[in-house]
This record gives C-alpha cells, structure tokens and sequence, in this order.
C-alpha cells in the first residue's frame, strides 16, 4: 500500500497486484493522438470543477486553485513544454495527474462524479462540434471559389455531358454552379449533425449517473450545449454522433472525388478545356516534360481514405453490448484522419478552383460536334404537334443520316431534313444553334443565361458575395 | 427506317444501326428489380401530365386518356396481370409503351420534357420519403415494445455493465430505456434526411433543363414535395439522398446488432437473464436438446450486409463525372436491399421485445457478487472530504482485500474497513447495498427510481401511450 | 408428444411446446436463396449414405433407396416440379423431407452423424469449387479477347498515360497485354483460393465429431476433396474460404472497373479511339443522337456492389464466438451476388473486347502533341554521358521553349536545340519519332515491336491460341 | 534557365514556370510516412546501381561512389542525423538529392533508366515481403502459445458453444487447437501472397520500358526476387499485391476479433473461465473494483481499422486508367497502418494467451448442465437401429420432459426413458456421462482425448516443440 509500488501512478491501481505489462501500455495508451483534444479536456474541467464548488464538493479557493492550474497546462502545452507520458495511458489522466503535482489534494477532488469515459465523449462532442463550424466555413470558401468562376465566365458554353457523352450544349458557369449546389448539401448535413453533437454527456458517471449532488444542465450551459442528453447508460456507449458525422466527411470527399475526375480529364490533351497554374502541379522524375495534375489525382485518392475511416467506425460498434467497451476508444484515430484528411482536401480544392483558366475557345469549339442540338430539334417538333416519342425517332434518323454522311445537324439543307417531316421549315436553323439551344432552356434549374444569371445572384448573396 | 425492324421496340432506337445484343439486354435490363417502382412511376407521370395540359402541351381529351389509361396499367400491375418485358429495359419504358399501346397517340407525347434520368430521381425520391415514413413507424413500434416492457419490470435491479464486466447496479427499465433513446436518434436522422429527399427532380429533362413551357413547382405540388431541386446538371447526377437514407440505415441495424448481442448473450447458460419464447427460436437438426436464438443472430448478421449496401452506394459515386453516368443504375438494389432488410428486422426485433420474458431474481441475484457498490463507497468518502483520487485509492485497496478474502464488500465488519480508511463509519452499509446504490444515482439520466420513472413517464407520453 | 402439432414438420421440433411464429419463418427461412446448391446438397448426401452404408449403419437396400431417392428429387428440381417449401427453412430439410416421404424409413436415417452445420459448409465448399473452376474460365475467355485484338492491332502506336496526361509512346498491343497479365493474376488467386476450398468439412457433425463410425476420409475421396478439414471446432464456424473467394471477385471486378474507365475515357468524342459496336449501346429517351457505353459504366459500377458483398461478409465473422452462430446464415447472399456480378461482367466484357474497333489513325495522331518523346532525348543525352539528372533539366527546358513558341520537338531546327546542349547532334531526330522511340525500349516488359512480339507469342501458347 | 531559382530544389522542375505552391507542397508530399522505405529504397539503388556498371552506364568509380554514398546516407537515417526535407517530396528525392550533395556528378547519373513509379513499386514490393515473413513468425508465436496450452490442459473439460448456447462437451485443448488451425490458414494466405510480391518491377522507366541498356533479370538477382514482372504498363499501375496483403491482414484481425470475444465473454463474473493477470488489464478512474479485458476489447475494435484499410486500398483502385496515376500515393498509410494494427494485435496476443489461466473447475461445472449429451443419447438410439431422425423426436421430447421436471438428462431413471422407446438399457448411463461423451467421438478432427492428442502432437512436431 505503499506510494512507490510499480502501479501507483495509475489513477485506478488500488486494488491490482501486479504492475502493468509495458506491452500493454504501449498497445492500449491514446495519449499519442489523444493529446489533440488538450483544450476541450481543460475546458470540460473547468466547467466540472466551476459546478461542484457551485454544489459545495469544492471550496472558492479549490474551484480557484483547478482553474489556475488547468490554465498553467493548457498555456504549458501550447508552449510545447508540457511533457506527455505514455504510462499515464491518455489525455485525462495526463492532465488530472499534472494539476495533482501542481496544485496538490485540492486536483485530487477534480474527478469526482465524473468517468474518463464521461471525459472523453465530451472531449469529442466539444471537438466535432468546432469541427462541424471549420468544415462550413471551408465548405463555405469552396463554394465561393465556384461562384466567383461562374460569375468570371458567365456566358461560355461548353458540352454537357450524359454517360461522359456529349449531350447538350451548357453554361460553364451551370456547370461550376451545380457544384455550388452539391458542397451546399453537405452544409445542411453537417448542419444538422451539429444539432446531435450538441448535447452534453457529462454526468453519466460511469454509466449509471451519481449520487453526488451535481448539475448536468449548469455544466451543459457553461460549455454552450443546447442540452443534456437523457440516458446516462445510453450516453457512455454512444458513438453515433461521430459516425454520423465522419458520414457526412464521407459524402464531402466524394463529392471531390467527382470535381477531381473532371479536373483530370480537363486537364489533359484529349479535353483541354482548363489550364492548372504549374504551381498546384508537378513533373516527373523522369519524362522532363510531364505536368501532372497532382491536387485531383490525391484528392480523388483520399475518398477512399475517408470511406475507410467511415467503415472502421461502423465496424467498431457492431454488437457492442451496452454501455462502454473499450473497443470504443478506437474511434478516435478515424474521426481524426477523416477530418484532417477532408479540411486539407476542401482547403487545397478551393484555392485550386480559384485558380483555374478555362479555356473558353476549346470549351466552345466542343459544343459544335456530337449533333449536341438533336433533343432541340425533337422539341421543335412537339411544338409543331408531333407526339414527342414520335419526333425522338424522325430526330434519330435524321442522326444516322449525318452519321453516314460525315456531317452536323445544323448543316444540312432544309430539304433533306424536310424528307425526315415536312413540318420542319426555316425557322429550324436558330433551334440548331448552340446558343439557340442553350438560351431557350428557360425551365427553372436550367441552363439559359437568364436562368443561370439568376442563380448567380442567388449564390452571391447567399455567400455575401455582393 | 422501316419500323419493323428489331431496334423499333427500343424508344431510342432511330439513329442505331444494329439490333441490341441479348446479352447487353440481360446484362443491363433493370426491370426485374425497378418494377417495385411502378406506384411511383405512375404517380410521376399523371402529375406530369397534368402539368403538361395545364401548359397547352396536351389537350383535355388526352391528359384524361393519360390518366385513366396509367389507372388502368396501375390496377393490371397490382392485379398480377401485367407483363414486364424485360427488352423494354425499365420500369419507364415498360409503363409508357404499354400506355402507348392501350390509347395511341397520346401517349406518345407523355415524355415530352422529361427523360428518364428525371423519372428515376423522382421515382426513388417518393419512394424514399415513403420509406423514411415506414422505418420512422418501425422503429416507433420498437420503442413502444421498450416502454411497455420497462413499464412492466419497474423496479427490478440488475448488472450494469462497463467493458462486459459488472459495474454497477442498474434498474432494468433503465437499461431499456436507453434503447428507447438510441433508436429515438435514428428516428431523427430520418427526419432530417427525409427533408433533403423531398424536393422534386423532375424538369432536368436530359441534364439542362427544357425549352418547352413546363411549370416545375406545380408538379412539385401535386406531388407533396416541399419544392423543386435548384440545378439541372446537379439534380440530374445526384444521389446524396439515397446514400444519407442508407447511412440511417446502416445506424439502425447497427443499433439492432448491439441489442441481438445483448439477447444472444442474456438467453445462454451463462448469463440465463431472459427467456425467449419457443416460437422465436429454432432447433438442431441434430443435437436433440438445442434452442437456438436465431432471431437477434440473424439480425446481427445482417448488420454486415447493410453496412455492405452503404459500401457499395458510396464506391459507385466515386469519380464520376457530372451529370448522369450508368453506373448510377446500380443505386437500386442496394437501396431495396436495406430497405427490406431493416424494416424486417426492425418488425420481428419488436415483436421479439414484446415478448421477452425477464428473469427477475436471476438479475438480482448477479448484483449480489462484483463488488458492484465500490463507487457508491468512494462516494461516501467523498461526501467525508476525502478526495476522489484518494477514496478511489481507498476502495481499491479494499476490493483488493475482499478478493483475498473471497468475500464481498457488505460482509465486512466496520473495523476491517476503518483499517483502511477512519472515516468510515455505520452509515456506510446502507451505501453498499444494491438497492441504496441504484436510488442513490439521481443525476439528471440517471438511474434512480425516481429518474427513471420520470423518463418512463415521459417516454410513455411521447409515444402516445398513455 | 402427438406427430400431429403444428412443429411436428420440423426436424427438430421435439422438445419445442409453441409453435414457430410465422415472422420468425418468414425472417429466417433461407430457402429462397439456398436452393441454388441443389445439386452440391444432393451429391454430398449421396457420399454420406454411401460411407455410411460402408460403415454399416445402413443396409445395402437402404443406400440404393436413398441415392435414387435422391437423384429422383434432383430430376424433379431440374425439371421444375418439385415444390421448395418455406417452412422447412433450407435446402437441406427441404431435399431431407422429400426423401422421407418418397422413400420412408430409410430416410429417416441418411442424417446420422451429420448437422446442417456439416452440410451447408460441404455444399457451399462445393459450389465455390466450381465457381473457381467457372471464373476462371471466364478470365481465360477475356484474355484470349486481349490477346486475339493484341495480334489484330500489332505495329497501331497510341499515347501511353501516366497521371492520365500523355507520357510516351506505346503499342496499343502492349496496352491490351498488360490487361492479359492484370486478370492472369487473378486466375492465380483463384488456383490458391480453390486449393483452400478444397477440403472436405464433413463429420464436424454438430461442432465435436461423432461416435458413430465414420470415415470422414472415404466421404472427401468420393467427393474428389484434397482432404479432410483438421479440426471439427474450426471447421464448424470457418468462412474464411469464402471470404477469400469474394475477396478475389472484389480484385477482378476492380481490374474490370479499370477497364471500364478506359473504354468510356476512349469511346468518347474527346479521345475517340474505340468504336463500340451499336448492339452493346443503348441510347437516350430524350436525346435523339445519344449512344451510350453502358456495358462499361454498369461494369465500373458494380465495382461497388462486389466490394459490398466483401465487406458484407467480412463484418458478418467480426467477433463471433467459435462455432458455428447463425449470422453465419447470412454469408451465402453476398457469395450468390458476387459470383452473379463478376460472371456476368467478365463473360460481357469478354465480347465487348472482342468486338472493339479501334481507330488507329486517332491513335497514331494522337501520339504526335505532348512532347512525348522528352524521355528518349534524355535518354540519347545519357547515353552522350550527361548525367540523367542534368540531362532531365535540359529537356525540361526545351520543353518548356516549345510551349511558349508553341511547338512540338521534332519540329525544332538542330541549331535550337544545341542551344540547350553542345551534345545534341544531327542523329537526335530519329530519336525523337515516335516509331523510334517505341522501338527503342527494349528492355524486358517494354513496349518495342520486338519485346511485344515476344510477349504476344508467349501469350497465344499459353492460351492454346496457336 | 539559371539554377538558382525557386524550383531548382525539384528534380522535374525544368520545364516550370512558377514555383511550387507552399499548399501542394503540404498536401503531396509523402516523406513523412514513406521514410519508413528508407532500407528498400537504398537496397533497390545500390542493386540498380551495380546493375548500370555492368551494363557501361556508370564506371566502377562511379558505382563504387554511389555505394558508399548510399551505406552513408542510411548509416546516417538509422543514426537519426538524417534531415528529411518535405519540399524533396518523397523518400526517393530525398535520398538521390542528398547522394548528389555528397558524392557530386556520380549521383546525378543514378536515376538514369528507372522512374520514381519504379522505385516506389520496387520499394514497396520489398517492405512487404520482408512483412509476410515478419506476419508469419508472430502467427507462429501465437500458434505455438495455443498449443502450449493446449498440452497444460490437456484432459480438461467445458461446454462446446453453437450459437452461444451449450451444445455439447468438448476438450478445452479441442478449443484452443481450433484457433491453431484458424491462423494456420492465415500463415498459408500470407506463403500464397508473397509469391505474387516477389518479382521484380524494376525497369518499367516510366511505364514503357526504356531504350538504356539494362539487365532487369540482374537486378532481380541481386535483390533475392524470384523474377521480373512481365509487362512495364501493367506493372506501373499495378497495386494488387499489397491488396492482396491486406486482405491477409483483414481476416488475421477477424480471427484475433472472434477470440478476443471469447476472452471478453469468458473472463466475465458470468462465464468465469478464466483469468486474465492483472498486469494485461487496467482499471477504472471512476469505479475502484473493476479489472477490465482492455487488450481483446481493443484488438476486437481494432478489426474495424484493418477492414477500412483494406476498403481504402480497393476503393482507391476503383476506375483508374493505365498506369500510374497520383492516387496510389494513398497506398502506404493504409498499409502501414493495416502492418502496425496486426503486428502489435498478434504479439499481444500471443503474450495474453500464453498466460491465460484457465479454471478448470469452472468449465467442468459448465458442462454438467444444459443437456449436452443429448446428441449421444440419439447417437444410442441409431446404433439400436433407430432412424436418426425418429431418434432425434425422441430426445427432443425426453429433453422437454426434463426441462419441465428441472432435472437433466443423467438424472432420470431407466423406466422414465424408457417411457419414450423401449431400446433404452441400462447401458445408456455411460453414454450420458461428460467424460464418456467427449470421448466417443474418435471421428477424424473430433474432440476424443485420442483425436485431440494425435493433433495435439502433430501441431507440436510442425511448431518446432517436440
């Protein structure tokens, strides 16, 4: 029972015999990546410490001496002189055992009614919740990068394409703007996964609640959660609010994954249509005259890194028996990587997008193959009254004529395609026009300049952009 | 250009020279597994046809064929009696040349400002906000047979758990409550993702919108969507809905899975805490004496292939191009998938909590050995001013004397305690019995009588239960 | 304990006094997919009557009843007569029962010694053993299509890609080989995967062998096994086999996917190197003009779905007790789909590649912009003795000379050129054709006539194609 | 064209105009996770680098510089002197630059006929044969510890699981030599994997092979490879075998997660059949008494990490065009991660197994109820000439009859059995005895003391014990 026994320093040696294995320590301590949540730990202590003096389990001077102490190690840790030890197995116990050694007994007291397990689902909540607010912002500044293009080169067409086939003739900036649309979804999600991470999970004790006299909903307003959570049991073996939101890290990198295929395919010879600035790519090692498009290819990468972190947390809480297991505490690296793995993508993509030179020629030049105005043609004819089914054939047919003649819609003369239907008159050739065809989509969501030019203000305002 | 060749079948078949192979006809037909659809497909194409006749693009007589004929091929398909032909591909095609078939002209004109990209974003949009509803109900069943069942065994003490060892006494009726909790979280992610779904696709047409007059938030309305989606070329490549509803999904069965390994473990020998009922298991077909709990192993199983449908949604959008790629075809199935298999196994977990017959005194008899009021006693020494690091110390070196002694906290005389600590005093051994510990823990979410009654009864309100 | 209650129709309903609830029936009867090893069920049972009949626990009358028995019911299931019943749950008690009632006592015996455990393992052992063999047929059938267009295109020069930007140039015979290596390994994985399938599992019997005398050895001979399973514990609960062979279909369909991207990338008007035949493309519902590659793009896509069912089963075995738990139940889906999937795909593809057309004049123009001979001056710099290094940076600048007058190497006067290097001299341009350069790489594995002429031989003889 | 500018540093900056961007600097390099490759990589230069002398591209000066230079450079890595700069990208550069700074002109001229795709290849190939070999000894440490144990208690008795229910008695040596086979296969996957690692993929240059005259075979020798890959696209784009790799890393884990169960579940006060020491277990900072599996709970958990590894590296593949492209960067972290995770499970592991102390008494005890010699009692039955199935009704009903009575099977008189079929004798006591039970079954793979010691003896003489 003495001080100096191998397992003293463990907060919980009391009652074992033997010391801890080091194979153990070095395979089941955290502190390695744990340490990351230093500030929320020290906050979440301080708000714990502020309420039990509130509730008389700590005197003024105590809740005072904690609060000075936690203070001294987050100011020691960003200065990078705080030493981090391993045998003390995570964040928690580094700190709680350093404020002992600075401030004595009254450190001692900081740990009542309170579990690591309790410690660090809040950590995490205190964290992701900041993480929620950074990807938005992030998010947000990709965004604008998009906007700002689509405002740049209002007016260029380019192909749209179905099955990566071209299609129909569209707006670059409807294009860069169904990208404003996609990144604003993954706002609402993150938005609304806020709201689950927001509750705080401080008083489930160790799992049943405490008999100590304390109060959850004083600890929840002094750290800005909207709440408490209601379960204690529940609380100490739930995840799901970090599963949920590695999901949504998930949908974001994808997301990037298809911005990136397209950089890659438009940076190349075949496509053409943009320039990356020589700075965001490199060369090769060995063909001296290689740029490579470096930034997409690793983006487009990474979603399988992202996805990966998603499935390990899935894994991790298959069949887990209520409440907390251990296994639980393999959720951190994953959440960790998928945060770090998505706010350098969405950083890196946003300055990358800014920076883009489209080349307004080529993307024209495109749109002039590839009979991209056959479903204006097919309208056309709707408008004259032919069943649309109907006119979708006589439009194909007139397809596989220019096929085998080698030719384009809009340079046949009026009396072949007038072979096809004899409701085909002059005014057909403005409808075979790339701009024709481009301006008269007018349906909401399209891609006429009118309705694009409205969208644009909408996304500029919406970003106060203007 | 004859129209009896093999290709005239195919609705876009004008411009092709070569009959379709059968085997891209097997390999690409989705009708064996879309025809689900065909509710929502028909809904789709009557509110489509009613926009189109309120923008002059039919006339009264033929949006009335339109509809009655849609009726009637509606009726045929929930009589068993229409025939799916598989060379027509989809669920579209075989809806609209049926209809073509039964009133001529008329419907040949229904697909005028729509392709069928638009009409299978719309189909899984309201069939899967149908499906948010459904799960939404499943899972509300579940809770109830929660309630009811913690209504029913208020007040019976048992093992709480930490690490799958025992903690801490808990009442039952907690424990079940804090499913009722985890899968109240799922019924709120529902909630949000059903939002994001209900938003109506239709007017993209091919990926840029249409020229023809079209109204896209009347059809919106008839529909019951909240509004229309903002970008053709987004809407048109866009299944983040359908990934989120399965990421719900994949949590629920995951939550399901933490419940079956509790039931598997609780129904063994071992633990012996419930009865399953004989209808829910099975036998051997070789050990004569077996009951098996087939239903909670099943449903644990199948974790894995939800988890594997959320995989494969999340790997077909990797890298794709903007707008519509075929590969998105590939979204239905894995969808269905998850679909059938959460609901069904959210119904039989239901019924199965229903029915579950708790062993009372077996869970109280397992609170008896564990030195499960350990907590309870550094507690009190807290409330003597001992320090909670330094109590803990205390309490551990006792436990550590008991297990020596192979005996329990409570069988200790006052003196033996007091070796360890002088502060202990009489009190303490209302502290260490069970249930002084479990009433002791009144922390809001804790497990105290009074609490849990408390939650019962709120729980019991919210569901409409009493 | 009358024959005539509900559970009598079980085979184990003996000690069970309710009835099976029909949801439980309906959620774990697995019969509806299960019946598809039939055949692999059957044969395995007439190995086990035979072995017990050579072991005496069945007269000779007996097995002769028994294997026509059995070969009666798998005439009927071939045949379409025979009525699959839910509520004998599996393929086993289905086939078990038929033969009771077919053949009376005797089959009432045919279960000694062996659980369904034993029998599911055996048949799906079986089955996998012949989807190796099936498989691998099928990679032979696409690499002898790769090899035969390898011999069609001999001498056809086309850019190779690295980072998707023109690197060098390549025969596109050494393209198409490099799939024929890519699926080579595949058929290597499968050899080794079959060889673990191929041990036979019968006699666990419920999980610890048997006193009935066996002999497990006569049953694997009679099946064409390797050899027996070691360990009846083990070999209750192992799916690892299964895993494996999924975990090879994930490889294949992955290598597919690369395929697939290719041969969208390449049908496209942008690199246009590749004429898919019009019989395995589709076309748009409201593009008149459309062709679709839908063969590569449901390919590509299906990448997701087989990673799926690999994860499926990979959670599936995650933390489960030895032996045998009925999650298990739920490996054979993914297993049925993956097979499905990759047939399907691979058997495909197999004629899409022997049907290709390439455009070799695109090919061949497509080789003359990029700089793609920058390697072959370095290297004619190396060889004059700079060291590569410098030689890298000089052509990195001669590069960069042509971008900014916007010229190609070969088009620059020697004069120019030695501005860059002293050592430059008139035989630099035979260097700098693309003919030269691709006949120059020479070295094992490289793309010269000569290397891939060597290559293509060693290919047709190893696929019997000369 | 001075080489004092900005991108100088890079060694394919010839041909850029602006400096690298500080942003993709950060985000592309590799250094710091590939410096691990620092032993391969400089092996893969020294081979290559002998290779270049041989063939007339360096002098033996020159080869004998690099050399030196080269045992200098990784003298000074293992020192810890070595200063990796992350504008140098990767391990290569870092290493050819510093070989530059040391040895002058000799290094410039290293790089000549490989690319850093070759190296990468090269380097990986090697790490993760060296990793195969590592796997394979701690799979035999762990094997070893099983049959260890094994042999100590040999004799022992406990209740064999399926479904988690008791089934029938089995040998605890039976048990633990399940797990000997289980990661026996895993030893066999790795032996099947390291096939396909061993080649050479040296010498694809940048993906066409090269002009230079070089002996790949040579440097295949010199490297202990068995041959060289056959074709340079293939093999530039190639990652299938550190998949491969993976794969064997994720079902290791999984077998390690299904025993962790076991050691969960059977350390708990329920089970109880066995001890973990104290010294691989820790505490609770909040409840004084607990003793906790942390090491199976974590290795358990960290069957997630491994699994998402390996969906990283397949999703990462997924749709890549030939050869190389920037995404298979992301290769290594997954990797490492997935060689770190199963290292560090595996040798834990083997330590907690080999000093498990199993309560013998306890699995004795369990055995004794349960009915688990039921199976032996319709094993009697058949060797009366009872058909199994009519045996099977019998028992069943003989078992429901006990557990209405509460009494178990051995507990019954004669004339109570016989009640149920006459061919019941006084002979059938032994039949129901524990002990009698495990020993009859002498089936091949079976859990008699006979079988269990043949394998026991077989397993010591392949691990090297005897």
């Amino acid at each position: 029972m003495s001080t100096d026994n191998g397992h003293s320093e463990k907060m919980w040696g009391g009652r074992f015999a033997e010391t801890t294995a080091a194979s153990l320590e070095a395979f089941s301590a955290s502190i390695h990546y744990d340490s990351r949540l230093y500030h929320y730990d020290i906050a979440g202590s301080k708000a714990h410490a502020t309420m039990l003096a509130e509730n008389g389990l700590l005197t003024k001077d105590e809740v005072a001496d904690i609060i000075a102490g936690l203070a001294g190690i987050e100011a020691d840790i960003e200065a990078g002189t705080f030493v981090f030890r391993r045998e003390l197995e995570d964040i928690h116990m580094n700190i709680e055992k350093a404020l002992a050694e600075r401030i004595g007994p009254a450190g001692a007291k900081l740990h009542a009614a309170r579990s690591r397990n309790d410690q660090i689902a809040l950590d995490l909540r205190l964290y992701l919740r900041d993480q929620c607010d950074r990807l938005t912002e992030l998010l947000t500044g990709l965004r604008r990068a998009f906007v700002a293009q689509a405002r740049t080169y209002l007016g260029a067409v380019m192909p749209g394409y179905t099955h990566l086939q071209r299609a129909q003739p569209v707006l670059l900036s409807h294009h860069l703007l169904a990208y404003y649309e996609m990144f604003g979804r993954d706002v609402a999600r993150l938005h609304d996964c806020r709201r689950r991470i927001n509750l705080c999970p401080l008083g489930s004790a160790a799992l049943a609640g405490t008999g100590l006299p304390i109060d959850r909903e004083r600890v929840a307003e002094l750290l800005g959660f909207a709440g408490v959570t209601a379960n204690s049991m529940d609380t100490a073996g739930d995840r799901d609010f970090a599963i949920e939101f590695v999901s949504c890290c998930a949908m974001i990198q994808l997301h990037l994954s298809r911005l990136a295929e397209e950089l890659v395919l438009w940076a190349g010879s075949e496509f053409d249509f943009v320039d990356l600035p020589d700075r965001f790519c490199t060369g090769s090692s060995i063909m001296p005259q290689k740029k490579n498009p470096d930034i997409p290819e690793l983006v487009r990468g990474k979603s399988g890194r992202v996805i990966g972190s998603l499935m390990s947390l899935l894994i991790l809480v298959k069949g887990l028996p209520l409440t907390y297991n251990r296994d639980l505490q393999e959720d951190k690296e994953p959440v960790f990587d998928a945060v770090d793995t998505v706010s350098a993508s969405l950083s890196i993509m946003a300055e990358l997008v800014a920076n883009l030179r489209f080349k307004t020629e080529r993307l024209q030049a495109a749109t002039t193959s590839g009979f991209m105005t056959a479903t204006d043609l097919a309208d056309y004819l709707v408008v004259k009254d032919v069943p649309f089914r109907e006119a979708h054939g006589i439009v194909g047919r007139i397809v596989a004529y220019c096929v085998e003649k080698k030719c384009e819609l809009e340079t046949l003369s009026l009396e072949e395609m007038r072979r096809f239907s004899p409701v085909i008159d002059k005014d057909v050739f403005e409808v075979l026009s790339v701009n024709g065809s481009v301006d008269s989509r007018i349906s909401t969501g399209g891609t006429s300049l009118q309705r694009v030019t409205e969208a644009l203000g909408a996304a500029e305002q919406n970003m106060g952009m203007r």
